[in-house]
């Protein structure tokens, strides 16, 4: 039970007292950073940014605010693409940021796992990997920010899915604050441990409601010793499906990543970016295909020819460039990683971050590009993403010359246009990005009835308070 | 609440009326087959069978049994290593057999996905993923008997879980009926959606005491165009696991399946199974590598002599036979696949299926000897399994000449002694088949705390009235 006897300044005292300065931020100025999110969907209030040092100055922070019913808001790289770890606009949520928990605690390349600490930037995670000859395959655009307690808590996929799985699949073993201050250690290193409730994988993708995650166990990987890109111009979306399949089939342990791109988006990277040249312009769709393998002489570049050419010849494939060096293969993928800015520069943008069957891909692609035009005449879809995975970033630029607040006023529209397709291809809502805050009054909609029930009463089970990210993920 | 108007006869009449003379087995020689155990480790009683044949009838037997507040056990093949799928001897649990929904509701080649219903057997559904030239690679020795809600309730690993992970890696979606009768339909065939709690993570590995798993969506492969299997003597247990390496550091895609046994089980083989012929007899370890992989050019003849050349100019590999055919390949697989039997054959033994981090499997197997032989003087220590995945059947034989039964009656202390020894190297208790009635006992020594704790409050919130498959994971 909160204690009323304990006001915030109070709380504020026995924090200052328990964290000391570097513990604890309540400089106007050091807040800053903390209270608005990425995409600046959403800005809030806080009290304290809490930062501890060590998961024991966690746990009795969180056992402080729990008896004072403080909520709390756990924060990694605050690159949430759905508001997902700022606090709301009430003032009483206290922001805990895991900054300071960033060590490695170990890494081996016989286990081929790292034990790494929630604060740790998930590029210096992939870094410490490679520091020990091994892999640590997820990437994603912000993983120069994003920490590995982000990743986890939102099972955050990108662009390597396609082979090595989503976040959740990288991961053997965490160590949790409840929400009480208990701390759970579950950081086992182990493939097989059948010894009850897979707790673990109910804190992956709760996006901190339902605890803090500290640390964890990760997998690694033997790091590719060869890797071929090809960038490549297909007659339409059915044949981008078809080129992944021949590729799959062919050697699905190959295919490191496949992306589709719409002619529009690599056209905006062609406009916007500086030195964004695009080696085969013109096309209306775009496929990236990235082969690696950690065989010496897995003979990658014969096995790109020779499906290029199967599909060249059914006249799928029209075009294709083939990254010659290092260098080169940088190139082609900048075309795809820059597609979020060039489509920012090119206007205002309704983003989309759906997922269908992969058989459906082709389908999604074309129907909600339909029907949002239908919508809204002259709209110009985006679609981008991972079409090896089924999840499209199914994006909406703005027409030429409309007003940029005139078209985000209907946004919400356009999200039901999109939505209502992927509903009926039997698809998901929200891909990789979470619900957060964007999405949380979809969940009675898409996820009611027993699901969302269940949800419920585990929250209540594992948070009876209720003080854990309040406002995210369950609707209120 | 229980009904307690309602009489077990009451109950019997409405189940009756419900589900029809196919639906519930009362005959106790049809009740016969469903009381004991695969391993006859226990022996209950129950009122009636229940073998729904639509998911709507399960669900409105489950709501007459919770309203009468009568347990429930679910049955798949009931192939259970500890006892998970019988009732216990009160005679009040009723036995809920899911054999009859045994569809495969659908299977689509190019999603590589198959929904498969609860009660079709492992082997059926490998088949029907081969029948669309796929495979579905979980595969276990009860596979012709072992059910797809069986092994997906114990999240089975089996021979394969080095390459394709255990059976909840092999999972996208389940439907479940919950305690209260309510369906859950989460047979969602995406790669990526994050929604909300992993409600599927939670059934999976659940043993039945959340919810009943009627149907899955399940994950295909393409099948392999080529196999190679070595049966190799190696010097000692630091010798297999440096080949292990060295395999996975070459082509980690291509290891289907790397498998450890000793000296004592290959010479029980040889002597007890008829046609037990073997290879290079008289080495004290043994190792059996499989290697597949789907290109069609994949090399792996060559990639294996290459390997296995290596480690015998290192020491590691005294002797290896290479299987020539599909016939050889299958004789040699058969060595370790009839361990069991021969152990069988030989006399009493204690089984432990235990998991350690990968690296620590030497010491694993020569600590747990060691202590076994000072704890029983003349035990034979017949180790076998999944070496790839730290999980080793750290089985003992009787010494030559002691009865059978003292040596049983010691069972508990071997066991203690092998665990002890897992414990201090970071290992489980239960690596692969869980914990089913057998292991009840010791979650509170190796689970306790915050994490049972955390388990016993999600089974309150998910079966408030604690009807599902009492008795079993969680300690009274």
């Amino acid at each position: 039970m909160p204690d009323d006897q304990l006001l915030p300044s109070a709380l504020l005292d026995r924090l200052g007292a328990l964290l000391g300065p570097r513990g604890l931020l309540t400089d106007p100025a050091d807040l800053e950073p903390h209270l608005a999110d990425w995409r600046a969907l959403y800005r809030g209030r806080t009290p304290c940014v809490v930062r501890p040092g060590s998961v024991e100055d966690l746990a009795a922070a969180v056992r402080l605010c729990a008896a004072a019913g403080a909520p709390l808001v756990p924060q990694g790289g605050n690159t949430s693409m759905v508001g997902g770890a700022t606090p709301d606009e009430g003032g009483r949520q206290v922001v805990v940021s895991l900054a300071r928990l960033n060590r490695v605690r170990d890494i081996d390349a016989l286990d081929m796992t790292m034990t790494a600490e929630a604060g740790l930037v998930l590029k210096a995670a992939q870094d410490a990997a490679a520091g020990v000859g091994c892999l640590f395959p997820l990437s994603l655009g912000a993983e120069g920010t994003a920490t590995i307690g982000g990743v986890l808590s939102t099972n955050a996929g990108g662009n390597t899915t396609v082979r090595y799985g989503n976040a959740r699949d990288l991961m053997l073993g965490l160590e949790v604050v409840l929400p009480d201050g208990q701390v759970w250690n579950g950081l086992r290193r182990l493939r097989k441990d059948n010894t009850g409730y897979a707790l673990r994988h109910l804190f992956v993708g709760a996006e901190g409601t339902l605890g803090f995650i500290t640390a964890a166990v990760l997998r690694l990987f033997p790091r590719p010793r060869e890797s071929e890109v090809a960038f490549c111009g297909v007659r339409d979306e059915d044949a981008a499906l078809s080129l992944f399949r021949r590729f799959r089939d062919r050697d699905e342990g190959a295919v490191r990543a496949f992306e589709y791109m719409s002619g529009a988006g690599v056209g905006f990277y062609a406009k916007h970016i500086e030195g964004g040249s695009v080696p085969l312009p013109g096309h209306a769709h775009y496929v990236l295909v990235d082969l690696a393998s950690s065989r010496p002489d897995a003979g990658l570049r014969a096995l790109l020819e020779a499906v290029l050419e199967e599909a060249m010849e059914a006249g799928e494939v029209l075009d294709a460039a083939i990254g010659e060096s290092e260098a080169q293969r940088a190139a082609l993928w900048r075309i795809r990683e820059e597609h979020p800015e060039a489509q920012k520069r090119e206007g205002a943008s309704v983003k989309n971050d759906v997922s269908v069957p992969v058989s459906r891909t082709p389908e999604l692609i074309r129907r909600s590009s339909e029907a949002c035009a239908r919508l809204i005449p002259g709209i110009r879809p985006v679609p981008f993403g991972h079409l090896g995975d089924g999840n499209i970033h199914m994006n909406l630029e703005q027409p030429i010359g409309m007003d940029a607040a005139a078209f985000l006023a209907r946004s919400h529209d356009i999200m039901d246009t999109v939505n209502d397709v992927v509903r009926d291809l039997g698809g998901s809502f929200s891909a990789e990005h979470g619900i957060g805050r964007l999405k949380t009054d979809m969940m009675a909609d898409w996820r009611g009835g027993a699901e969302l029930d269940l949800m419920q009463r585990i929250k209540r089970a594992v948070d009876p308070q209720g003080l854990m990210n309040p406002g995210k993920v369950l609707p209120g």
